[in-house]
């Protein structure tokens, strides 16, 4: 199938046409990618029809059941719902260790919803340009709701804040845990933190911990049309969403009115535009032999301590001042 | 003074040319940066000689009082202590919500220890990079223990266990807080996790969470000459620092016996000329105007889905090609 015709297929809400673009755009041969170019050139005029929400939490926090009850409700709603999970693997081991598997049963069955699980190998930076990718295929199937999933281990959380309109923190209440929990970093990143688990046994603390998260959201003053909001839910319960996607609509209206989505995702892709330069340059120079042999002799020169590295670094652009054109 | 002055004066201990060369190093200005790496240059052939230890833990864990003793402590043993602190800003607010300003009051007038607080100013990869300078300059002039402490908010741990050769991070004890606690790329990077407050009324956690962090740790394996310790200690009670004095001991033995330190780093030499190299090429491109303006008409049309992001980031590399031989 061409890529115009995949494009088409993918714009009347063929999965399989959606599914098979995703995995182009997750390929890393270099004819796939080329495809995969294709395709997104004729579906970007198409995207950015979707309210895109980052979903964070560490395991343990109960990430999908909680998507699995939001998409459900999301579904009855009346929205046709992505989920797109970033789950950058560890630098040093490569695995899990609590195996937190992304389930879903019920929603993964549903007509409006499309389940698509992590890229399992590639750079952070990798997996973040990929997820970028595939929300723009799903806005252009059709999916207003796209939920960015991510495990909640630093790094990916900038990544994926970088390429949703709404973060979203999802939490345990944790008696005693409240401050020393705090990341303070991706709680700044939150537009809506929920406690999850907001049930039995946990209701009160629940409820504790939203008065503690809301007190110290209001000490980091965002300069925006939205202020943070603090909500609690319980998974097995099914209570609370109702109010999310209050407060998703509640966001959206608000942002429109702003042109904040506007404004906020051409930043973005401004972003992403200077970070893949920035790879594909380093890509560039790992290509050409002679600059690698001469980048070599300066790096033996630093760590012999012949040069400092600010030197080296130097010398080194000299070469490929000399070598790239 | 000249920078060789300079540079025999540290060599010879002077802890307020050693302050200076500092500054120069952290300064945004670029004759102060000639003047630090002439500073650099005569200097690097007489550093190495410490162990170079990180310090993490997030806000609230007791780093400053934990440091302020083991300093102490280390100095009794004979030796000469460095701190220097990374304590990136938040990308967002700037600022710190709880304030955890570094004191270490009496540790701070001995003659055997220079605190140098943190940078307050740049980009996170910016503090990393004077941190490590700073790391040869205190070596230099004779410190044999560089403590590295950094704020566990994610991306500066990796920055700091790359600069290190043991990284150590700090807990406070917290019932059923052990699992969800774990952040789990920060852990696998330690090779000392000490759990803080074993004291009073936290005592029996504290030997709990011992035993809980030391299975999570044995399910990582790390093909390393060194197994991760979890150790526990009390600030209050001065308690516990003779065992990790003497685990700093043993590691360092042992890393010598394998070759491991010289091998470990060379290794982050070569990544951090990688890096230093990346940033000056960028900053290259900023300051050629002609090359500016062609890569602001191919973002322009990147924004208007003209052209994807990767036919973008090609169409610069061409300009660059064009542009800065």
């Amino acid at each position: 199938m061409k890529a115009k015709e995949v494009a088409q297929s993918i714009l009347k809400g063929n999965r399989r046409s959606l599914a098979k673009a995703i995995t182009l755009v997750e390929s890393k041969r270099k004819e796939d990618r080329l495809e995969a170019d294709l395709i997104l050139k004729e579906l970007l005029p198409h995207s950015g029809n979707s309210l895109r929400i980052g979903i964070s939490g560490i395991p343990g926090v109960g990430k999908s059941s909680f998507i699995e009850v939001l998409g459900l409700e999301l579904i009855k709603a009346g929205h046709k719902v992505a989920v797109l999970a970033v789950d950058p693997s560890s630098p040093i081991s490569g695995g899990s260790i609590l195996g937190d598997k992304t389930r879903m049963e019920e929603l993964s069955q549903k007509d409006e919803a499309f389940i698509r699980p992590s890229p399992t190998t590639g750079s952070m930076g990798g997996v973040a340009n990929k997820t970028r990718e595939s929300i723009y295929l799903c806005e252009a199937a059709g999916y207003d709701i796209v939920l960015v999933e991510t495990v909640g281990v630093g790094q990916s959380e900038y990544e994926v804040s970088s390429m949703v309109d709404l973060f979203t923190v999802l939490m345990v209440p944790n008696a005693g845990d409240e401050l020393q929990g705090i990341k303070k970093g991706i709680i700044e990143l939150a537009d809506l933190l929920i406690i999850n688990k907001a049930d039995g046994d946990t209701l009160v603390l629940a409820e504790n911990a939203k008065t503690q998260y809301q007190n110290a959201l209001n000490i980091i003053k965002k300069e925006r049309f939205w202020s943070p909001k603090v909500l609690t839910c319980s998974s097995i319960e099914k209570s609370g969403f109702e109010e999310i996607i209050k407060q998703f609509k509640s966001f959206r209206e608000k942002a429109n009115k702003e042109k904040h989505l506007t404004k906020h995702r051409l930043q973005q892709t401004k972003a992403w535009l200077k970070s893949l330069f920035q790879k594909d340059l380093i890509y560039l120079i790992e290509e050409n032999e002679s600059l690698l042999t001469q980048f070599q002799t300066i790096e033996a020169k630093v760590l012999n301590n012949e040069l400092t590295a600010r030197e080296g670094s130097m010398a080194m652009l000299n070469a490929l001042r000399e070598n790239i054109s």
